[in-house]
């Protein structure tokens, strides 16, 4: 496969996967999954909507959870200026997708649109801010969710988003390559400095496969599996705890919450910054997802869409 | 069911689960998992047997491995002192097995004999002591194993068996009645103080499931797979990590070493001393062996027979 | 220094340390400390009187908190039948202690008494019982404490302790002696097969210098001191986390608890029941109490004298 | 204390601290240390120097050990493009500091120069590359460290420095001010989106008071110190483990090497990436250096010089 070249100064700097914004049917029963099992913070709420953020997180918001159909809304991104955010806008614009200012609550000047794979993306440079919880001890419960790290797209057009996020100074951090074919099917793409803020996987789509949270150590993905067998959710462990031998290589829980959406949690990852740093390639089927584990079939065909 | 009547103060003092005996086809591939990557510590070796214990143990051996078709040679035990291993033969030749006095390296008298499952058995009162390497942390490798816990033999004979270790003081921790009557099918005997020195299951026999190590902590059943996996024998990871919920309570992880041996790594278990400890019971099927995780099939159907 | 003989097989079974009875000035301040800090479970309270228990214990309670002048009031151990506590009474009589059958709230019989040191003793064999939550996950708060383990009496009398303790059936683990003569000066005696169901130290006496629970990794050292500097308590973070090198061998925290009295943290300890098991001897001053940390002088000075 | 303003979008990108070259009496003593006891990867050595990286490291070297009299020859700085590097050397040139190319084996071009504190500095864009080791678990060893995170300096000027930094983009993450006024006498300044690369501290300098390098969990810092105590190295563990209430926020441990030098060990740090996130300010001395632990007064007074 021919790597598309990496752009090390984009015009605009888009810093980090931010948020994501999940529909859900039950806002009391999602609360009982989020923030009694896995130990979200909840920075404010109401009747029809729930902002969460981690533990370490000093943004208002990293997940959140509005009533409604189960779907996904957005998958936020932050670039670090208000005239980033201006070039962004015109970025998605020059390229042929919809842009369009709206309103968000809780958050700065934010833009909609959409990427190659149909994502639905927002972008803002700012948020509200909350007081950090990383070392308030006390407020740590259940699997101790520490901060949004990346989310998972499945869409048919990997080579497009691959192109087109590098294309904005993404960089690609690993990736897999068809048995028989170069075609990428698998890409890591990152700016934040660790392995991946968003990824995209060959599949149906667009619909988003999972999001991310880190956790604190190892021992919180068994707790996390432990909590949710004791909450009668045994059914909603899905994949794990084992690792990513190829790609990714970290340890992981994947979880289903109440209404079916994914949700990954890690304890660690390795920091890639340098501009020699090679991205890893895999060459399918000889990588091995779960280490010694293999992914049940649903973790593979279902995922959630876009609302 | 009817519980047998425990026998609080029997004859003679049975102390625990004491070593296992096994037999492999080659010591230096089994060397590797064992030192290597579950990080035993060698107490001695030669041509055709390697002696085996765990960072914190103080006896010379707890795991034997003799060079041979793969088999189970003895399940070991110990009495505290010589005056119980003369009434422990006495007891076994009594109820109308062969008992036999037999010279083994390293230990001290030694006899030989069998229960109602078939088990080969040998009990001993003492044994070579070495150096305990609980708090040498250097010497601490691999998975980090630290001491022998307890065995699982399948025999169809469970109820037999359960009378018979209650009849020589073994306290009945947990058990399993079959779905649709009150026979047990899982019974976990002990007489260290903790759930179990001696599990019997319903399954043909007698074959020894499993032997069972404690490690320090939850992150060493992650670390030992992610061993295997990079060793390249990740299909040796059979089952786990996930925690039993019912029967057994604990975290786990099962592997299988060269030979096909089923080796359980578990991090900690509760205490039962007291008198007032009822056994704990649960009915088939419903229970948890895996918490989230289903065992597969050849964690039931597959053990290793006695020689 | 000579070694008392063990005796293996006592007249009746001690079975372990079983609970302590403390007097705190304030309930609800202690019950902050113990069960909001430390995650001790409630098993009963009222207006002056609060039971606890560790989340894998199935015994009514482990710790108890009385509305008083801060002292300790007892030193509780099991028996493990109703005929070993006759036994035990006589053998205290005989040995010319006072005793005396006494009505304990959720306690079978029991009965008073002192050793050599003073120690205000209390013994039974049952006690009601509550359910373990060991593998209740959603029940772990703070340290999550597991399980009492045992306690330390400062006294001038070690030797005379050490004699009456093995007279009971105790075994030795460990000891010190003093720098310049073989008087013992520390003395781990233990029944229920790891280290240390009583200590002796030689120092003013009688009083406890602390009482000792597990908790379930390393982390929850760490964690608990945490807790205590979020809860303004860092002051009584005393000594650790940190390891006892010698005598002990364990990693180790030393708190303080509202009224001064001391309980220590562990994570793990070894296993001792073979009778081969030799008594480990350490020289004072050759040792390492915290391994790369000094205990302040309050740890040596300070302790709760008995009601 | 007037915060002076971010650069967002400086002319050039610094990325990251890089790694830092110290002086050693002996390479097979420190070798010892730092491979057998840390668990550093050696990526080449020879009679008179060695090179290191952490197991998560995908760069040469970032710690490299030469022989000589103990002190801190450089302490290295990544920018991303060769176009960054001529542009900082010519902003060093240009605020009259003297900057000078050199060799340097195993990096691409690197320039040497200082700033306000006189810290003895080099940057490069490029270095060789190694395989990281991430998830090459039979290939951790000790304390496990797995990447260099960011140096202390410390230097009378802490407020030129916090200028003349933050004027090269970097960001202020925490600062403590003095007890009586508003100088800062504490600063934290990052590049990578965690709370720091370099920070300056206020004492007699340029001086080098430790380097810091994550280990995967907080068990690792209690290993850490266990395995310098079984070295017979006990003094060289200085302070902790311990917590960083403020400034700061997470777990560590110092060690000395074993010629002075300090090396800091800490498992998680939060992420601080957003435009909106506030410095964190802290006044002298209401703040918890170490949480319940005092440091040693060495720990204040001793650090290394520079070359």
């Amino acid at each position: 496969m021919k790597l598309p070249q990496m752009i090390y100064k984009p015009r605009f700097a888009v810093t980090r996967a931010s948020h994501v914004v999940i529909r859900v049917r039950d806002l009391q029963t999602s609360r009982a999954f989020y923030v009694d099992l896995l130990g979200f913070i909840v920075s404010d709420e109401r009747r029809d909507v729930i902002w969460l953020r981690g533990l370490e997180e000093g943004c208002h918001h990293s997940l959140v959870l509005k009533l409604g159909d189960p779907a996904c809304e957005r998958f936020g991104m932050r670039v670090l200026t208000e005239e980033d955010l201006e070039f962004a806008k015109a970025h998605f614009s020059a390229a042929g997708f919809p842009t369009e200012w709206v309103e968000v609550e809780h958050q700065g000047r934010t833009f909609h649109t959409v990427d190659p794979a149909g994502t639905h993306l927002e972008f803002c440079a700012t948020m509200e801010t909350r007081p950090r919880l990383f070392h308030h001890v006390e407020a740590y419960r259940g699997a101790e969710v520490q901060r949004f790290d990346h989310a998972q797209i499945l869409t048919p057009h990997v080579a497009d988003c691959l192109a087109f996020y590098t294309g904005m100074g993404f960089r690609l951090s690993e990736y897999v390559v068809a048995p028989d074919s170069e075609e990428p099917v698998f890409v890591f793409l990152q700016r934040k400095g660790n392995p991946h803020d968003i990824v995209f996987a060959k599949a149906d789509g667009p619909r988003i496969h999972h999001f991310a949270y880190t956790v604190p150590e190892t021992v919180q993905l068994m707790t996390a599996a432990d909590l949710l067998v004791r909450a009668g959710l045994a059914g909603q462990v899905e994949f794990g705890p084992a690792r990513h031998f190829s790609p990714g290589l970290a340890r992981f829980l994947y979880l289903r919450d109440p209404d079916g959406h994914r949700i990954e949690l890690f304890p660690s990852h390795y920091q890639t910054i340098d501009i020699e740093d090679e991205p890893i390639r895999w060459q399918a089927p000889d990588f091995l997802i779960g280490g010694w584990q293999t992914p049940p079939e649903r973790w593979f065909s279902e995922a959630t869409t876009f609302a």
